[in-house]
């Protein structure tokens, strides 16, 4: 058996925040020296900023993501800031400005505040840059909602240029979350199982999908998340790739699972409908061309890119 | 293409924390009036135990980690306890007792107070069983890490039959971590890559792991581990299994890395070795029988089962 031998299933390059070429040099992290040095003069050093959760972009006729330090040192004081790695030998910092300067920023011309999904949607950037501004959106969030130590109530301090927070009072370390996500088609043959929430845009239908909890599998949280929202059950699990998706800061680990059941009924806490959809059907959706007007979720997200490996698989 | 055509890699049982047949009910964790009666009243329901981080076992001969209410209550009062959910119409929950109790318990001939590691490794429970007490704990010691809110500061409260802790203060809701961790061996054809960290028993190799970091994928943190610790670059990147590990609450995701060089250089700050070994010297390795004394992490942990797909793999 060679585990390589299979047809990899790799992501497009459209699937958002997956593709990168960001080195994380984790050895710099620890380094002040470097650290001052790349963040105070490196003339090559570039930051991405967020005010809130968005995206600040310069704008000149095109939108650049990447701000020099002069630019930076413009918008005067800044909240906080984090080494996120080397890419192309230009080292990269997230940066958050204050959330007081919200209102004013999105009133210059010569910015654009875009939400982090749109950023996306819009392939507005390269794919490896767009995964340095979501691994960005999803540190400097964990630091905003994390000032306060868990255990004891005290203050902590940003630690290993942004990589850790330290506690004075109790000497806790707390690290950055990730939440792994199960995201899923259930599939019975040529048909597979899709539902929608009320939240969704009408005629959406989507991938299921839930957070792990603590002491499960991927597996079992996969035929866990089926049965809940739509009684089905499920037996093999296929586990098909990732997408960090930072909103805030989840990763959505997509799988196919073997239908055993087939008899729907929803859970309507979390599903407004779910319903079999045949191959050809998912390939109509996909191609916006279904004759019910039923969409997709957009190519960024991993549910379009399950749905296109379902497609292909027929 | 059927995605469950090829050969499932399944956990063996001795895979610890990773069998259950916990049904987790969360449509149940709402219900207080249903929580109330199965905690208080229900005479099937049974209590695990645990003082700070170790399960507290009831003992007259045999060992039992399931105690009735009579039994709970002779501890006098309890620190928390959640709701785990219901198992062969049982239903399980969760209970802390005070850590000033630790010395006291340690010395009543009728229980015993055995660390979570033997407890897996001596294969005590039903893997079902470990399962939840495994649970148990991952959900208990978060709830300890995080009394208070790490937005604001202020005092936190259970909630959700201790699934969530809700702020009062800030209105923040702070959920279960489960930290994902890449655990792995590069793959050189009949030989692997393994190294051994300083704090290992003599002799002792294992797979290289480590934390995943948010806006990584499964695959990109996978290379980043081994790049980072042995300098070995990797291509080709397959999923074989995950394992909850409650020390204190991550997520094993357990592939193999297609090696694309083979010079290696350890990080010493990670490491004390690393080297390739072939796929006889694994299987030696797993048998006890290598001529050098090396030896394999145990039969309960994820290592240990990578391992022996690669040696089965053959």
């Amino acid at each position: 058996m060679n585990f390589f031998d299979q047809k990899m299933i790799t992501a497009h390059t459209e699937l958002g925040f997956s593709t990168s070429d960001l080195n994380r040099s984790s050895d710099l992290r620890e380094k002040a020296d470097w650290q001052k040095k790349a963040y105070h003069d490196d003339p090559d050093t570039r930051f991405i900023l967020f005010c809130k959760d968005t995206p600040v972009l310069a704008f000149n006729g095109e939108l650049n993501a990447l701000f020099d330090r002069e630019a930076v040192k413009a918008f005067g004081a800044t909240e906080q800031s984090l080494f996120l790695g080397i890419e192309n030998k230009v080292p990269l910092f997230g940066v958050q400005l204050a959330a007081s300067k919200f209102d004013d920023l999105k009133l210059r011309e010569d910015l654009k505040l875009i939400d982090m999904r749109s950023v996306a949607m819009q392939g507005l950037f390269t794919p490896s840059l767009l995964s340095s501004i979501g691994t960005a959106k999803a540190m400097l969030h964990w630091h905003n909602r994390h000032q306060y130590c868990s255990n004891c109530g005290a203050r902590t301090a940003m630690a290993s240029s942004g990589w850790k927070r330290s506690c004075e009072a109790c000497k806790a370390e707390h690290f950055p979350r990730t939440d792994p996500v199960v995201i899923m088609l259930a599939v019975d043959g040529d048909r597979c199982l899709m539902g929608r929430n009320a939240a969704f845009p009408e005629g959406r239908y989507s991938c299921l999908a839930g957070f792990m909890e603590p002491g499960e599998t991927i597996e079992a949280a996969t035929r866990r998340e089926i049965l809940e929202e739509t009684n089905i059950s499920t037996g093999k699990i296929h586990y098909l790739t990732a997408q960090p998706w930072p909103f805030p800061s989840s990763l959505m680990i997509g799988c196919m699972a073997e239908a055993t059941s087939f008899d729907i009924t929803i859970d309507p806490n979390e599903l407004a409908d779910a319903r079999w959809f045949s191959r050809n059907e998912v390939r109509q959706i996909l191609a916006g061309t279904h004759p019910d007007g039923i969409t997709a979720p957009p190519r960024m997200a991993i549910a379009n890119h399950i749905m296109q490996i379902f497609v292909d698989a027929g």
